[in-house]
């Protein structure tokens, strides 16, 4: 069996920087993409159009034939004037992270009313705002990493009912009720889903810190909601795997005393880890909608080159996924999913 | 500051076997306690009278000055004549695990039922039931570790209005739900707490499998429910440590594709970190209750000997918990709050 997919586009995932960026970057073609819409968390941030277009070269250089869409990072300096240019110059979107919210800020969260000026330019230059859903943990108010995200929604309520033609993507949405919260938004609001939070639950990362990432997988519940909307085809709903790259060593846990670096993986095995997981649950032929043509059209990315072609293993067999993964310079990833198996690659 | 606290009892510890158990037993001392309901899941797991006599025998040549509690392991080759035996012996209680439950049963927990003949048998013995209170996780019903328990919670209910002369405790509970149902039971019913249930939540253990025990830690507002409990000094609520060594290779993680084992080691400094936190939360003039009196009362194990003397560190020092742990012939274990200050130390 094979299947011919409209160019891949993954909606999220981290490209990073220095050896790191080097050893991960060629890998979103290796996993069957060719656009990728790249997050802006660099150290320091990409907070403006010239650093942007700076990194989007740096990528480029690296792998030339994959399309990179870059963001900036919402900050206090980020204006009005900012956006404009950054529209001019081709930069996609402006991603929010929770962090940066509440920056600058005493009452955490509620100071996106700050950054209104900056959705009204964006609304007006018809740029994407990327929200990272989550409120930061809070004891004292039972805020924990568990219903992070349910209580973000209501933020994402209110900036789409303030900015209606703002085109916002909730990112990597892991709750039924972030699911719905989008449903319930009109055609402007999108939402991104990871191939990840489609197969884990919260006792997958309960003493597995390979999986633990941020938002973390949520209840079996949470993930049916996740799994039906991929299988209901809903055009608002795609791939944006997510995928962060994070040295082993980060990602181990060798005392009590530090914990762990919060991510997954799966850039260099992208679209036939989708595919397996998809078959999974009887979603197989969302696939081309779920990782292409429903995030572009959101997006207006029309596909501009050939199909990529998927094979299935026959027979009852599978393909493994190498324990060891990858290393280049000193610099190493091992991706979700090491050392099982997987039933669709991609044809040579 | 120096409080002199009625010879401590923890009444939910495990002690192991081989050279772990000569490396970790001495610790009940070490930490403050003078007994210890020992906890029956060896391998083979205790499950005769025979067996704890003789498991109680090894405890006491490697601890002669420490009064252990036996329990026996609750199976189907568990009867009414050996729970009759055992109570002569001296046998404390009979321990139900998850597992254990649902071992030779189509229905899982359902299947307490064929238990029965041994409940009444321990009614009539005045022996103790220990519960585990959690239900195996069952994505297809959304259980999962975090509401494990609160769906365990109507068992308990039914155990204890088939037989409400029969002493129950529920182990190591980790929610507000539990909390409240085990209130609302009659005086035969009882429950333990961790030390390290005060302390931890969901975001302690999200990447960090060292932070990882069964059941898991919950949400802030469980942690207050059990916080609140003990500050009210409710008799019926008392410590039970759930102290549980294991390797640190073990509890460590270096791969995606191995997870590590769930328990938390608190015994070396178990008196001194019991008062530290119960501090931390302004219930420090509960602690004898918690430690000692309340539990005994429960159990009718009075105090034979004289108290212990605990010092709390003075003008705003504290004492240090080595990061290196404790080592014996090629065995080792580092305990909770390794590598943290401490303000409380046993007196010499």
């Amino acid at each position: 069996m094979e299947l011919a997919i409209t160019q891949p586009a993954d909606f999220h995932v981290h490209l990073r920087q220095g050896t790191l960026s080097e050893l991960v970057t060629p890998h979103v073609r290796k996993g069957g993409f060719s656009t990728a819409y790249v997050m802006p968390n660099l150290k320091p941030p990409i907070t403006t159009t010239d650093q942007a277009l700076a990194y989007k070269a740096a990528l480029e250089k690296i792998e030339p034939n994959v399309q990179f869409l870059m963001t900036l990072y919402l900050s206090p300096e980020l204006t009005p004037n900012e956006i404009r240019k950054a529209k001019h110059a081709g930069i996609a979107g402006v991603k929010s992270y929770p962090r940066g919210v509440t920056t600058n800020s005493d009452g955490g969260i509620e100071s996106y009313e700050a950054y209104y000026p900056v959705f009204e330019a964006m609304q007006e230059a018809d740029m994407v705002l990327n929200l990272h859903g989550e409120v930061p943990s809070d004891p004292s108010h039972n805020i924990h990493v568990l219903n992070a995200e349910p209580s973000f929604l209501p933020h994402l309520h209110k900036i789409h009912s303030t900015f209606p033609r703002l085109r916002i993507v909730l990112e990597h949405a892991t709750t039924r009720a972030a699911v719905e919260a989008v449903k319930a938004c009109g055609d402007t609001v999108a939402c991104t889903i990871t191939v990840h939070h489609l197969e884990l639950i919260v006792d997958d990362w309960a003493g597995q810190s390979w999986n633990f990432c941020k938002p973390v997988a949520k209840y079996p519940d949470d993930r049916q909601a996740l799994r039906d909307i991929v299988k209901e085809g809903h055009p608002r709903f795609f791939l944006g795997s997510d995928s962060a790259p994070h040295p082993p060593d980060t990602k181990s846990i060798s005392t009590p005393y530090c914990g762990c670096a919060a991510g997954i993986y799966t850039s260099p095995i992208l679209l036939p880890l989708t595919a397996h997981i998809l078959e999974s649950f009887g979603a197989l032929d969302r696939l081309e909608g779920f990782v292409s043509t429903f995030g572009r059209e959101f997006y207006k990315i029309p596909a501009t080159g050939s199909k990529v072609l998927l094979k299935r293993a026959t027979d009852g067999a599978s393909f493994s996924i190498p324990e060891e993964g990858y290393e280049l310079k000193g610099e190493s990833v091992v991706p979700f999913w090491a050392g099982k198996q997987i039933n669709w690659k991609l044809s040579e």
